[in-house]
C-alpha cells in the first residue's frame, strides 16, 4: 500500500488544511487508487467511472467531520475514498437501470462495454469499497462497518423506491422526500458521521452531525428539482425544463397534481403526451407551478431543511471555530444557481 | 437480533455436533435470516433464492473450521450463513449475465422479477452479507474482513474470466482451472479460512485449510466435467452430454481440441453446428475423447487434486480426531456419482 501520509510539508494539524487542501487530497487519493487498479481488466470499468470527475463531496464531509472533531484525518483517508467509491458504485449500477446512456458528458459503462461488464465491475466496486473502509483504527472498525452497512443497504432501498415511483400516480411529497432522503442524503450523513466516529466524536454529536448532512442533502435535492424548472438557463448551463419534458415526478408536479382539478390534471397530462412543442409543454406547466404558487412553497421547503441542516450544525458541543469549513460547505451549496 | 445460542439442550462442545447437527443449524439460520427480511420489497428476491435450497456447503465448511480448531463455534454463525449470503449474490448476478431462465427448477429473479430488480436486491445481498460477516469477535473481525474482501473479489474475477472465455478459442487447461479457482474454489477456501480465524487456528493451519478446500472444490469441478460426459445419467439424474451439445469449453473439450488433428477440429466444429441429432453429437464427441483417453485423464487428475487436498488437511497441526468430520464431507464429496 502507498503511504497514507497526507501533504508531507505540513503537520497534521487541524488548522493547516484549507477546504481546497482536503479536496486536493481527495483527488490525489482517488487518483491513487485508480493507478493501483491499472491492468486488471474487471478494474478498467471501475477506473473509468472514477476519472470521470466529480466533485468528491463525500469524501470531502468525511474528512471535514474527522477533522472537525478529531485532531488528526489520516485515519479517515481511506474511509473517505471508499465513500467515494460507493456513490460511483451505485451510479454504474443505475445506470444499467436508468438505460442512461451518458455519465459526465461520456459515455455510460454499459454503454462503453456492456451490461454483464457494467453489472460485474460495480460488484467489484462495492467490495473495493470495503477493502477501503476497513483501513481504519481497529477501536472503531465496527462502528464505521455498521454506519457504512446500514447506510450502503438505505441506498439501495432508495433507487428501489425511485423506481416504483415511476409507475406509480399517487405518490405524496412525504414519500418523495423519503425517497431522496434515502437515495442520496443518508450517504451524506453516513460519509459525515463515518468521519465523526474516526474523529472520536460523541455518540450525540454523531447524530448531530448525520442530521446535518441528513436535511442539507434534501434540501440540495429539492433545490436541483427548483433550477431544472425556475433557474437561470445560462447559469444552469442547460435549458430549464428537463424534468417537465421528462414527466418527472418531482416535488412541483407532485404538489401540483395534487392541488390541480381534475380538468387541469387531464389537460396537463395530454399536453405533455401530445404534439405540442417542448417550448409550450415548459411554458405551461410552469405557469400551472407559479398558479400554485409552487416555486415559492419549494424555496420555502428548501430553506426549511437547510435552517434544520444549520441547527444541527449549531448543536454540536464542539468550538464554532471547529465548524467553520463545515459551515463554509454548507453556505457555499446553498447559494448555488447552478 | 435472535439469539445466536446454537442448539439449546447441547453443550458448545466439539463432540456433540454431528455433520447433520450443523447441517440443520445451518438450515435453521439461514430460515431465521429469512423471516427477518419479509415485508421489504428489496429484500423479496433475496429471500426468493435463498428458499429455493441448495447444500449450504459454504457455511458448513466455516462452522466445520471453527470447530476444528475452537472449542465454540458461536462466534462462526453469523459469519458462515454470510458465506451462503454471498454465495447467493453471485448466483443472483450471474444468472442475469448468463442469461439463464432456470435456478433449481424455479425461475431465476429476473426472470421473476426483472433485471433491475436482480441487480438491485443482488446488490442488498452482498451488503447483507457484510452485515453478518461483522458479527464476530472484535479481536479477529480485520482478519476476517480481509479474507472475505479478497475473496469475494476473486469471485468476481473468476466469473469475469468465465466470461472472456465464451469469446476466446485458445484457452488453455491452466487457465481453465484458474478460473474454477476462482470462480468456485476461493469461496469454499475463504469459508473454511474464517472459521479457522474465528477458530484460532495458526497461520500455518490457515493456509493448510485454505488449500485444502481449494484443492478439493477443483477437483470436484473436474468431476462434474466428468459426469456430464461419462456419468451414469441415471444417478446423475439428467441426460449425459449437455456440455457437449452446449459447446462448453470445459477441461474435456479443450484438451480436445488442443490434441486433435486440423481434420477433427473442423469436423467437430461442423458436428456441432450442424443439424445432426443430438445423440449423434454426443456419441461422436464422446468417442473422440476416448480416443485420447481423456477420461483416463480427467479422472487422474481429479484424483490428484482430491490427493493434494487430502494432504494439505494431513498437514493440519491438529490431533486427528478433530479432522474427522471434515475428512468425512470430503470422502463423501469426491465418491459421489451424481
Amino acid at each position: 500500500m502507498e503511504s497514507t501520509s497526507l501533504i508531507n510539508s505540513k503537520q497534521a494539524s487541524t488548522s493547516m488544511y484549507s477546504l481546497e487542501d482536503l479536496q486536493a487530497l481527495v483527488h490525489k487519493k482517488v487518483e491513487g487508487f485508480c493507478r493501483k487498479n491499472s491492468d486488471e481488466s474487471i478494474l478498467q470499468p471501475v477506473n473509468y467511472i472514477l476519472q470521470l470527475g466529480g466533485k468528491r463531496v463525500r469524501p470531502l464531509l468525511t474528512l471535514l467531520a474527522a477533522e472537525a472533531f478529531g485532531d488528526d484525518i489520516e485515519d479517515a483517508v481511506y474511509p473517505a475514498i471508499a465513500m467515494e467509491i460507493f456513490h460511483n458504485f451505485t451510479l454504474m449500477h443505475d445506470d444499467i437501470m436508468d438505460n442512461a446512456p451518458i455519465r459526465r458528458g461520456q459515455p455510460t459503462v454499459h454503454e462503453r462495454w456492456n451490461r454483464d461488464v457494467a453489472i460485474l465491475s460495480g460488484d467489484a466496486m462495492l467490495i473495493q469499497a470495503y477493502q477501503l473502509i476497513i483501513k481504519t483504527r481497529k477501536e472503531c472498525l465496527s462502528q464505521v462497518l455498521e454506519t457504512f452497512n446500514t447506510t450502503a443497504l438505505e441506498v439501495c432501498k432508495g433507487q428501489q423506491l425511485d423506481m416504483e415511483f415511476q409507475n406509480r400516480n399517487d405518490v405524496t411529497i412525504e414519500e418523495y422526500i423519503e425517497m431522496i432522503r434515502l437515495k442520496t442524503s443518508v450517504l451524506l450523513g453516513g460519509s459525515m458521521k463515518i468521519g465523526a466516529i474516526i474523529g472520536n466524536a460523541s455518540e450525540e454529536d454523531q447524530v448531530y452531525i448525520y442530521n446535518f448532512a441528513i436535511d442539507l442533502g434534501i434540501s440540495f435535492q429539492l433545490w436541483d428539482d427548483y433550477l431544472d424548472t425556475f433557474g437561470d438557463s445560462a447559469k444552469v448551463g442547460k435549458l430549464t425544463g428537463g424534468d417537465i419534458l421528462a414527466n418527472k415526478k418531482t416535488f412541483l408536479m407532485i404538489k401540483a397534481m395534487e392541488l390541480c382539478s381534475d380538468e387541469q390534471r387531464e389537460n396537463t397530462k395530454a399536453l405533455l403526451a401530445g404534439p405540442n412543442s417542448s417550448e409550450s409543454k415548459v411554458a405551461t406547466v410552469t405557469k400551472l407551478f407559479k398558479e400554485f404558487q409552487l416555486d415559492q412553497l419549494l424555496k420555502t421547503t428548501v430553506e426549511n431543511y437547510y435552517q434544520q441542516a444549520l441547527e444541527n450544525l449549531n448543536a454540536l458541543g464542539i468550538d464554532e471555530s471547529r465548524k467553520q469549513k463545515i459551515r463554509s460547505l454548507a453556505t457555499a451549496l446553498h447559494g448555488r444557481e447552478f
